[in-house]
C-alpha cells in the first residue's frame, strides 16, 4: 500500500481522505503537477516547481512551502513507496471551507496532496507503436495554461477517442491544433521543422515542450513556433506529442489517416532519445 | 453540526470526507444540484430531479437512485439538520479510482454527496438592495449548460466582481450576455418585454428560469428569448438574476452604470413576488 502525502503527514492511501468540504471537490479549485522518477529519481523537477509557481500566482495562492520543502517531500514519499519508475503527482487546493464561491479569507490553509504511480516509462510501449488520434473540438475554458484539475473534457475525449479505437485527441481551436488531452502537439514538416503551437492562455506550457525545444536548437535542429491545421498535421512528415510521464510518443495515425507510412518517425525517435539522455542527466 | 449525506450512509459533517482519488477532486468529473428550501420543504424538486437526469445523461453517469430515493434522502437530511430556510447541496462523481483519464469500468460506484446550508431564502437583503454587477469575459468551457463542478471561473469572477466593489458579475460572449457566474441573466425593456438569453451550450437551463418563463406566459407579460449586449441591460428598464435559491435579485448597476434609477424595478419585483407565490404552492 502506498504512503500518501496528506497535509504535513504521510498516511496510508485507504485513509487519504479530504473534507467533502474541499474546494477541490466541490469547485475544481486547484492546481497540480507531475512530475517523472527515473532511477527513483525526479526528472526536470525544477522546470516543475517554476511552472508550480506560477500556477499558484495566477491562481491567487500562497503556499508556504519552497521549492527546497518541495523537493524533500517528493524525495521521501519516493523513498517510502520505493518508486523507482513512475510519477510524483501533486495537486494543491483552496482548502475547505462551507460551501461559498467567494474566496476564503487570505491565509487560510490550503490542502496539499502528494502521491507516487508506478509506470513503465523509457520502454513504453506506445512509445515503440506510435499512437492513433482523432481531432475533436477543444471546449476547455480560455486559461488553459494554468494547470488547473478543470480536467473532464480531458477525460471526455479521452473516452471519446477510446470509443473510437484510438489512443487520444488533438484538440482543435478555431481551425487550429492548440494541443493534445494531456500533452502537447508536434508535428514535423517534410522539409524537417519540427513545429509546435506557440504559447498563450489556449494551451499549457508543457515542461517536456520546453525541454525539448531547448533540445532541438541545441542540435541546430530547425524548429518552428506557430499554428497549424490538423490537416497539416495528417499530411506532416512525422507527429508525436510531449508530456513529463510520455516525455515522446510517435503519432501515427489522425482521424485514420497515416502519418507518412505509419510508423514512428526517425526524427521522432531521435528526439526522444535525446530528451532520455537530457532525463537522465537532470535527475535529482 | 450537520449531519451529510455520503453514500448511503449520514455522518458528522467532520466526518464527512472521500477519498483523494475521488474523480471529483481530481478531474472535477462530478455534477451537482442545490434546490431551495422554504418552510422545511423543497422548491421545484421536480425541475432539479429532470435537470439532474439530464447532468447524468451528458456525462454518462448512472446513478442508481430514482427520484423518490433522492426525494426521501432530501427530505431525511432537512429533517436531521431541521433546516427550515436555506437549500439542500447534492453532489454526484464518477467515483472513486487510481488517477486515469479515461472513466473507470460501466457499473462503478459513484460518489453521492449531500448537505444542507441555511440561508435567508425569502427576507434576502440583497432582494431589496438589488446587485451592483460588472461584465465579465465569458471564459467557461463549451459546455456550460451541463451543471458540472468546473466551477473555478465562477469562482474567479465572483472574486474579481468583490475586488470591484461589486456583487458579482455577469459574462460575455462573443459581445452578448451568456449569463451570471451562478444565476441567469435578465432584462425588462423599457417597452416591457421580459427577456433573457435563448438556451444553448453557452449557458446552463436554470430551473428558476424555467419555472419564471412560465409564471411570465401565464400572466399575459411579453417574453423574449435572444442575446442582449452588456450595453443594452445597462440601459434597460430594470434588470435582474434568478437562481435557485436567489430566487430572483434586481440588478441596479451594470459597470459602475445605474440601472434605470439605481432602485430595483417594479415589474422585478412583482415577479420575485409571483415567484415566491409558486415556490410556496408546489413545496414538497
Amino acid at each position: 500500500m502506498r504512503s500518501v502525502y496528506l497535509n504535513g503527514a504521510f498516511v496510508a492511501e485507504n485513509e487519504a481522505s479530504i473534507s467533502i468540504f474541499d474546494r477541490g471537490f466541490m469547485f475544481a479549485d486547484g492546481i497540480y503537477e507531475v512530475t517523472a522518477v527515473l532511477q527513483g529519481k525526479l526528472v526536470d523537477f525544477d522546470l516543475h516547481t517554476a511552472r508550480l509557481a506560477r500556477s499558484l500566482r495566477e491562481m491567487s495562492l500562497e503556499l508556504p512551502l519552497d521549492a527546497a520543502q518541495l523537493l524533500a517531500i517528493h524525495r521521501e514519499l519516493i523513498e517510502r513507496n520505493q518508486l523507482t519508475e513512475g510519477l510524483v503527482y501533486m495537486q494543491v487546493t483552496r482548502g475547505v471551507e462551507d460551501r461559498n464561491f467567494f474566496y476564503p479569507p487570505a491565509g487560510s490553509p490550503l490542502t496539499v496532496v502528494l502521491y507516487t504511480q508506478a509506470k513503465t516509462v523509457l520502454d513504453s510501449p506506445l512509445a515503440k507503436r506510435g499512437m492513433n488520434i482523432i481531432g475533436l473540438p477543444d471546449l476547455r475554458w480560455g486559461r488553459s495554461d494554468i494547470k488547473t484539475t478543470q480536467l473532464l473534457y480531458a477525460c471526455m475525449a479521452k473516452e471519446q477517442a477510446r470509443a473510437q479505437g484510438a489512443d487520444d485527441a488533438w484538440l482543435v481551436k478555431d481551425g487550429w491544433v492548440t494541443e493534445g488531452t494531456s500533452n502537447n502537439a508536434f508535428i514535423i514538416t517534410r522539409d524537417g521543422a519540427v513545429v509546435t503551437r506557440e504559447l498563450s492562455r489556449a494551451l499549457l506550457p508543457g515542461t517536456t515542450r520546453a525541454a525539448l525545444i531547448e533540445l532541438v536548437k541545441e542540435h541546430d535542429l530547425r524548429f518552428e513556433e506557430r499554428a497549424y491545421t490538423l490537416e497539416e498535421a495528417a499530411n506532416a512528415a512525422e507527429a508525436f506529442i510531449t508530456s513529463s510521464t510520455s516525455f515522446i510518443y510517435p503519432v501515427v495515425s489522425i482521424d485514420g489517416q497515416l502519418v507518412a507510412d505509419g510508423k514512428p518517425g526517425k526524427l521522432t525517435q531521435r528526439l526522444r532519445q535525446l530528451y532520455i539522455d537530457h532525463a537522465l542527466a537532470v535527475l535529482v
